[in-house]
């Protein structure tokens, strides 16, 4: 497959089919995860590979206390997510599909075929893990698999994760994603983006840049 | 280019030549970006190409008081990033070469042709934001452009950087990462990494997956 059409097509797939995915795509999944750069090349990571129902079951059950926490949290228990608060009908529907698809997501997780749990440590920046994360997933679109990022789980209940896999909890590990994965049930396609021009300074803030494209790179 | 070999392939470039890189580049780079997924599709980013050899000064000094501090703070000042505590020879002098790469570029970060100054808000997860920065990233190497990320600008000198780039202080937009974009001085390849059966277990901590991947997808 060509990278732009990984990059312009790999969208969060949260609905996905129980079938499962093949060893072989999940072990090249993880292979191409790793060779993305890290701070210092530290590799501070750690992968577990989550395929047995009775742990997704108890992985299921953890994710929906903390989505709910988290929808009630920033959305107030909103269960359109803030769609009321939109002001633009377009994207206010947009974020009802999103939102609907999330709670999808929620109430399936453990049906979900195969989840990598994502940690790291001795990473001063925090943010050194994500290359590896976007990698898997691109992977993945490369193989037909859907993925989607989660961090709710790392961020509102790790020490239920934690123990439900046996992770040690004094050597300094913290679960940065949960990427759930599976044969996607919608289609493949180009998401809409607000344009370059619209998101893209030239030099110093505000100074518009005019970049328009006039096709995308890649189009089904 | 295939996807494989981008995800393989595409490692922390910092020395770089200081010929321009085309505009053209730098849209596609950034229209690659947009097309990441962001958290319920929030698009809360903003991209600053740098190319004004004004602009690139003064964020080069900064940069260097921020990897300074950096240096300072997580390794004692030791200019050898921490090597001498290595206990294993050859991974120490990875960490000699890679701490003497990390000063080249501090020391010439204003003399690297583009700096993609990548801006987010609005994200409780704080790390929505990594899919597109690693999507540019990609985007460059598949035209021949060797990217590194930086974090510290953003961590640790961020007023500084705002002021240079008059970046709005009370809108709630904090600087996530500085990519920084040339043509590579030194050659692509596949980095070597710890293999996937020492950082991936099965279903839970501890629990070996023996995946070893006899070839890499992708080698030169």
């Amino acid at each position: 497959m060509d990278v732009f059409e990984a990059l312009y097509t790999t969208r969060a797939m949260r609905r996905v089919s129980e079938d499962p995915i093949p060893e072989d795509i999940l072990k090249q999944m993880v292979d191409a995860g790793i060779r993305a750069p890290s701070g210092s090349n530290r590799q501070g990571w750690k992968f577990i590979v989550v395929t047995d129902q009775k742990i997704k079951n108890q992985l299921g059950d953890s994710y929906r206390e903390a989505w709910d926490f988290y929808v009630k949290e920033f959305y107030g228990g909103s269960a359109d997510m803030g769609a009321s608060n939109v002001p633009n009908d377009e994207k206010a529907e947009q974020v009802v599909r999103i939102s609907k698809s999330a709670a999808w997501l929620s109430e399936n997780f453990h049906k979900v075929p195969a989840m990598f749990v994502v940690l790291s440590r001795n990473d001063p920046t925090g943010s050194s893990i994500y290359p590896a994360i976007w990698s898997i997933m691109l992977a993945g679109r490369a193989h037909g698999i859907g993925t989607c990022l989660t961090t709710v789980l790392g961020m509102f209940k790790p020490e239920k994760a934690f123990e439900i896999l046996n992770i040690p909890n004094d050597k300094g590990w913290k679960i940065d994603a949960v990427i759930t994965a599976g044969y996607p049930l919608g289609k493949w396609g180009v998401a809409d983006r607000n344009p370059v021009d619209e998101v893209t300074y030239l030099n110093t803030w505000g100074n518009e840049t005019n970049w328009n494209l006039e096709n995308p790179l890649w189009s089904y």
